[in-house]
């Protein structure tokens, strides 16, 4: 008997009859003998709206107010799906935030969790019962509701997991698994069986948006085994578990790209102590994000280059903020791009096997696309060209990867 | 300085501008130097929506997580209206059921309050802070959400009034007072200052639909002052107060109308002891609620005849229950008729005063109008008539006892 923590997102709880499967999903996890508990999202829109009126109410997204408004999604789903199972004839109850309670540190619209009581989701399991944990929530140390984030379910259902030392956590979504790459656009991309964290920690925050990357770095700490699953069949999904795990890795898993990156390049900017210091504090301050960064050694010792990316979002923001210190920062011109992709190679094979960035290089050379940034970690390879080139390079990096299905 | 609860239903918080609106008669009570606690519905179609989901995915209106499920919708108004009294600048937070808590006896679904505990609202209120109290929910003593059944948040907010021994308990509604009767069909019916406990009790029970049952029955047990008000002006409305506050009492104070009546009539029922226990005894069994109850001496002690009321709703069931026992009751005929319609006149005058029922015989004679079922308490007295006479008769009442406005 496995114990098994199933997490279902807003799209497969989207209405009665989408619950009604979730239900089938867990008996079936019940008939095979295991023990079960579910954590669910809001349905699919209704956090959206609820933020909507919250916000337009005044409130900003750190007050408990806006969390007591956007946690009653999840409340509404684990009522319902326990009362669908009841039908079916399996025991079940719904468990809100406070009351097994999921403690966190009170950060209202992106708590932390601290730790969640489990001795009466233990007494339930023992006595056959399905619980159904509303996910996102928690309870603050002031005794009010305090919301996780946008996608903390994910989280909540990793924590829980780990709290009840869960065989494993499968997350049911839209899609089947982790693939090598996106299949809509390669169409000979292949779903993963396994996947380490970290690769799915990359490919969580470089767009392949599976899982949280939160949820994926906590499965990690606590060596959580996560599987990525489809709500619609029951056929495996993919495994997300320790590095050891996986005999055979590849030399690379992946390839993962984001189009929401812009560029901005400031031509001639002053070479002196300080300057890189300047602009991304004031973006920091700003409370913008910046990813990549390349700045070149300057021929003259006077004066550099220096390039880095953005969200797309921010892109404006950014503009103005490095703009209004062009006196100080005495740079030539602002040239700034949204045009731009993110193509990242990711696999751990990478730490003990040299070569994979130059075929990254390569293949795109000989494609004609141009490299415009180069960044590397440890596990993964990423580079900014035109996004007019985002299929071809996909496409190219797949096969030359060896990744293509046969 | 004043204590006021104010309370607010689903029409007057169905958005977030009406909600705005709130905040500004929340606002206008704070001006005016008093200390304001409001209780809310859910937006004025939420909650029957989350009955809709929780009943088709099988649920019983009695189960805890019937209860959690529609219990969201006063969390969420709640939550906005704290939000828009912070943006005008004025301290306030939204109490869940569960956070005071309001204790109940956990009955799902329709659980009464055992009491409420306003520690925490009476620090909150003398720092200025206007609590907000989601209405209609409370805490089971098992620890899980209970709700209070249709119409529960106004005996949530005459709780909380009396709880915080209120000056006032505001309910504010979408008319702006209670009449002397339906001002739609009797053009020259006038707004009551004031009203007792009783008389709003036989108002509210007879159509008047303004306030709930329960909620005035609560107020006239705890002497918990009521005022009925319209949400959109701030003139006062009625009052409703124990009898000794009215100086002068008018003999009537209003006439109310239940279209919501059927009637059946036994002919020929055996004349014998326990024919009443044996009908009235399924009907309660069945659950059905029989109003109005009338049975003639027989004249020749063998059979009589027999009508009783139950609501339209009730007639098929009621029909189908007595029919069933027509071997035991040895009735010759059963006649059913819904097109009737019950008239009462109200007031506590009538305890001290002779010959208000007479006037009433006497009117409705006058136009012609046959009484088919006469029925009385100390302060009142209802008639059952044909339906279409329901506007010709209480035109000529409202006349007759004087009640048209000059």
């Amino acid at each position: 008997m496995a114990r098994i923590v199933q997490k279902f997102g807003g799209t497969s709880v989207a209405d009665l009859e989408r619950i009604k499967i979730v239900a089938a999903t867990v008996k079936r996890e019940l008939d095979a003998g295991n023990q079960v508990c579910v954590v669910l999202s809001a349905m699919a829109g209704v956090t959206d709206q609820l933020v909507g009126y919250a916000l337009e109410a005044g409130g900003s997204n750190n007050s408990p107010e806006y969390d007591a408004v956007i946690a009653t999604g999840e409340q509404v789903t684990a009522g319902l799906l326990a009362l669908c199972l009841q039908k079916m004839g399996i025991a079940s109850r719904s468990w809100l935030g406070w009351q097994l309670p999921v403690h966190t540190d009170g950060m209202y619209g992106k708590a932390r969790i601290m730790g969640i009581e489990t001795a009466a989701l233990e007494d339930a399991l023992a006595k056959g019962e399905v619980p159904v944990m509303a996910g996102f929530q928690g309870l603050s140390p002031e005794g009010r509701i305090a919301t996780l984030g946008r996608g903390g379910s994910d989280t909540s259902a990793v924590a829980l997991a780990a709290a009840l030392k869960a065989d494993r956590c499968d997350i049911y979504t839209d899609v089947d698994g982790v693939y090598t790459t996106d299949p809509r656009i390669v169409a000979p991309a292949k779903k993963l069986d396994k996947i380490t964290y970290e690769e799915m920690l990359e490919m969580a925050s470089l767009g392949a948006k599976v899982l949280q990357t939160r949820a994926v770095e906590l499965a990690m700490k606590t060596g959580q085994r996560l599987q990525v699953r489809s709500s619609y069949s029951d056929a495996p999904g993919t495994l997300v578990v320790d590095e050891d795990e996986i005999v055979e890795q590849e030399l690379v898993s992946g390839i993962a790209y984001s189009r929401d990156e812009a560029k901005i390049t400031l031509i001639q900017v002053a070479d002196k102590p300080g300057v890189a210091a300047s602009i991304f504090g004031s973006l920091a301050d700003a409370g913008i994000n910046v990813d990549m960064i390349v700045q070149n050694v300057s021929a003259d010792g006077q004066a550099t280059d220096m390039t880095f990316t953005v969200s797309t979002a921010d892109l404006d923001r950014a503009v103005e903020t490095v703009a209004a210190k062009k006196a100080e920062l005495d740079y030539a011109d602002l040239v700034s791009d949204a045009n731009v992709v993110k193509i990242s190679v990711i696999g751990v094979g990478m730490r003990s096997h040299a070569g994979i960035a130059q075929t990254m290089f390569q293949t795109l050379a000989e494609k004609g696309i141009n490299i415009q940034v180069i960044s590397t970690s440890e596990i993964k390879v990423s580079v900014l060209v035109a996004e007019e080139y985002t299929e071809l390079a996909l496409r190219a990096l797949h096969t030359a990867y060896g990744l293509d299905a046969e």
